[in-house]
């Protein structure tokens, strides 16, 4: 017997026959012995539709009135995947943010959670009965109701977790796990059984999103075990827990890629104290993320300066570094859009050297042109161009032993 | 200036124009220094769909999930009501009914009103603020969402002008007031400046469904001045008030219809003491609503009686009564569903004799049958055969001075 948060994302319950097939799958779970409670999103597409009302009536609309239209999402799902439950024989009842309450702060349409009440939920999943809880959703300090930001059903599942001490978060979606790298550049991908925490985080800032990220990040702060399946197949999933559980750990857990950065060069900035502060306030002034950064020191007191930002921001960038040209003295700047980001990510590479060189190696071997590498503990990533993005995801793939067999 | 609860039916707020129309509408209460509450329907077609969807998941379904799920629709209206008004530089926010709160007694789906907390209306009121409350929609004594069955916003609105001691509770709706009779069959009917609380009942009991008849009931008893208008023209339209204003009371105020009931004849009753209660308790106890009862005395002691009860009622009817045929000891039983209840409605009629006299002359120099009569301290209605429905409606609105001049 175990006690398990089930979470179900839009797709899963995006009509009448889905949210059946979400009852039957909760039934199941009951009916062998484990004490449950369900996490649902809203019907897709109707978060969507509740949105665009709000952009059209106003683009600068209220966010807490935002939040009161678009929790209603949510809270239909609820009420009908109760009713579901009841007509299968399960004991259920639905619960809105503030009748748990989930508590957040009053930063309406990317609220944080802030305390969940877990006592109440608890005392019902003891006493045998099902809450339906709506997930993106809870309650301000100002008793008004708020959301989470898009993804937010996930963070939901995972805090709900934490606050019921579940043994496990199972969160349903269209795909059935998380793989070595995306399936459809390399067919042998394989599914893991389990990722360590950080690694799910490194995966997820390089592309592979099967998870939001802030809930992957409660789910380490608070030791939830976490479950990415398929609701449409009956078949285990991934597991995302703590690394000291993983038994085998592989050098190399997974290789993933991102398209959406861009690479900015400036020429010839003059090599002082203070420069970097120089480039990167302004830029951080205007809300541009930048990520990857590399320095090459020249023989004449200047220096090359490159580094990546979002794509979608890279126009923003050019502006700003333009408008500061005269105080960072540099002599030309460079931007080039078609560049992709490859990381191999792992536990392993902690306690492993030489890891890096056979990403390199790899690398070279295939022709291909390292433009930045920057490396973290569990992460080593390299700016290619990005036409060959297939070819170097393949690669490594290949070169750290990741392809399925047969 | 005045305070206002101003009411916004489904068909009134259908689509994000409409609603910015009444957006306007309510700021010009506003700019015309009024203090202004607003009650909102869901936007139309959308109560109906959600009420779908639980009726296919379960005929039999929770009537708490019901609530759930069905008081979605107003809190959608409220929020984007409140950003339109916003857009128009209306300070406005928008309130559920557990933010108000409205509080009800626990019967889900059909609950009542027991009292709405209005010092936070009031407040936001007087500081400047439109508060956008959802009708319809209240909270139980078990914390939880609870509405009040269709139609529920009228009341709701009532109910809130009564609590924030309002001057006027405007009704908007897709009629433009309360007329004589229905223009559809007398096109000279005549529109109310105003009607007596007490008359406006009557006519929702027979057929003139302008207002829920709860929320007459409600505004009656509070006192609540009550304004039925048309969201789509700018007219005024008629006022629902205590007789004392209506400075001059015709005898009769207007002409109703049904022909929503049938008529159930037994034949050659005993005639002994507690056979009315032999008839009647076991249709009381099959849920059949019986209006109209006349018994005529037979000279062999037996008795014949007739009564009407609702069309839909009267298969259910018919079976109840064969099986108590014999502890009843009728002879025979006669249904006739071909019938309709023409009314005549006034204040006037209290202090005035022979009013009826008139309505059963007009009829029967039509040729137009009575079948049955009865009459109440405001109301004279008689049962005619349906198809002289419309020259019944026209003979007494001329008969009473009711036609429009011109």
């Amino acid at each position: 017997m175990a006690r398990i948060v089930m979470k179900f994302g839009g797709t899963s319950v995006a009509d009448l026959d889905r949210i059946r097939n979400v009852a039957n799958r909760v039934k199941r779970e009951v009916d062998a012995g484990n004490e449950v409670a369900v996490v649902v999103s809203a019907m897709s597409g109707v978060t969507n539709q509740l949105v665009k009302w709000c952009q059209e009536l106003s683009p600068l609309h209220d966010a807490r009135e935002y939040d009161t239209v678009v929790a209603t999402g949510e809270q239909v799902t609820i009420g009908l995947l109760a009713i579901a439950l009841q007509t299968l024989g399960v004991d259920a009842r639905s619960w809105q943010g503030w009748q748990v309450p989930i508590r957040t702060d009053d930063s309406h349409g990317k609220a944080r959670v802030e305390e969940i009440e877990g006592s109440a939920l608890i005392a019902r999943m003891q006493s045998g009965q099902v809450p339906v809880v709506a997930g993106f959703q809870g309650i301000g300090t100002d008793n008004r109701v708020t959301t989470l930001g898009r993804g937010g059903s996930d963070l939901s599942a995972v805090a709900i977790a934490a606050a019921v001490k579940a043994d496990r978060c199972d969160i349903y979606t269209d795909v059935d796990g998380i793989y070595t790298t995306d399936p459809r550049i390399v067919p042998r991908a394989r599914k893991l059984p389990a990722v360590a925490y950080e690694e799910m985080l490194e995966l997820a800032s390089v592309g592979a999103k099967v998870l939001q990220t802030r809930s992957v990040e409660l789910a380490m702060k608070q030791r939830v075990r976490v479950q990415v399946l398929s609701s449409f197949e009956d078949k285990p999933g991934s597991m995302v827990v703590d690394e000291d559980e993983i038994v085998e750990q592989p050098l190399v857990t997974g290789v993933a890629y991102s398209r959406d950065e861009a690479k900015v060069t400036l020429r010839r900035v003059p090599d002082k104290p203070g420069i970097a502060a120089l480039v990167f306030g302004p830029l951080s002034a205007a809300n541009v993320n930048v990520d990857m950064i590399v320095q090459n020191l020249g023989a004449d007191g200047t220096t090359d300066m490159t580094f990546t930002v979002g794509k979608t921001d890279l126009p923003r960038a050019k502006e700003v570094l333009e408008t500061a040209r005269a105080e960072i003295g540099f002599e030309a700047m460079l931007a080039d859009p078609d560049v992709a980001k490859i990381s191999i990510v792992g536990i392993g590479m902690r306690s492993h050297a030489g890891v890096a060189a056979t990403m390199f190696r790899s690398l070279a071997e295939k022709g291909i042109n390292i433009q930045v590498i920057s490396t973290s503990e569990i992460k080593t990533s390299v700016l290619v161009g990005a036409e060959y993005t297939e070819l170097a995801v393949r690669a490594l793939h290949t070169a750290y032993g990741l392809d399925a067999e047969g």
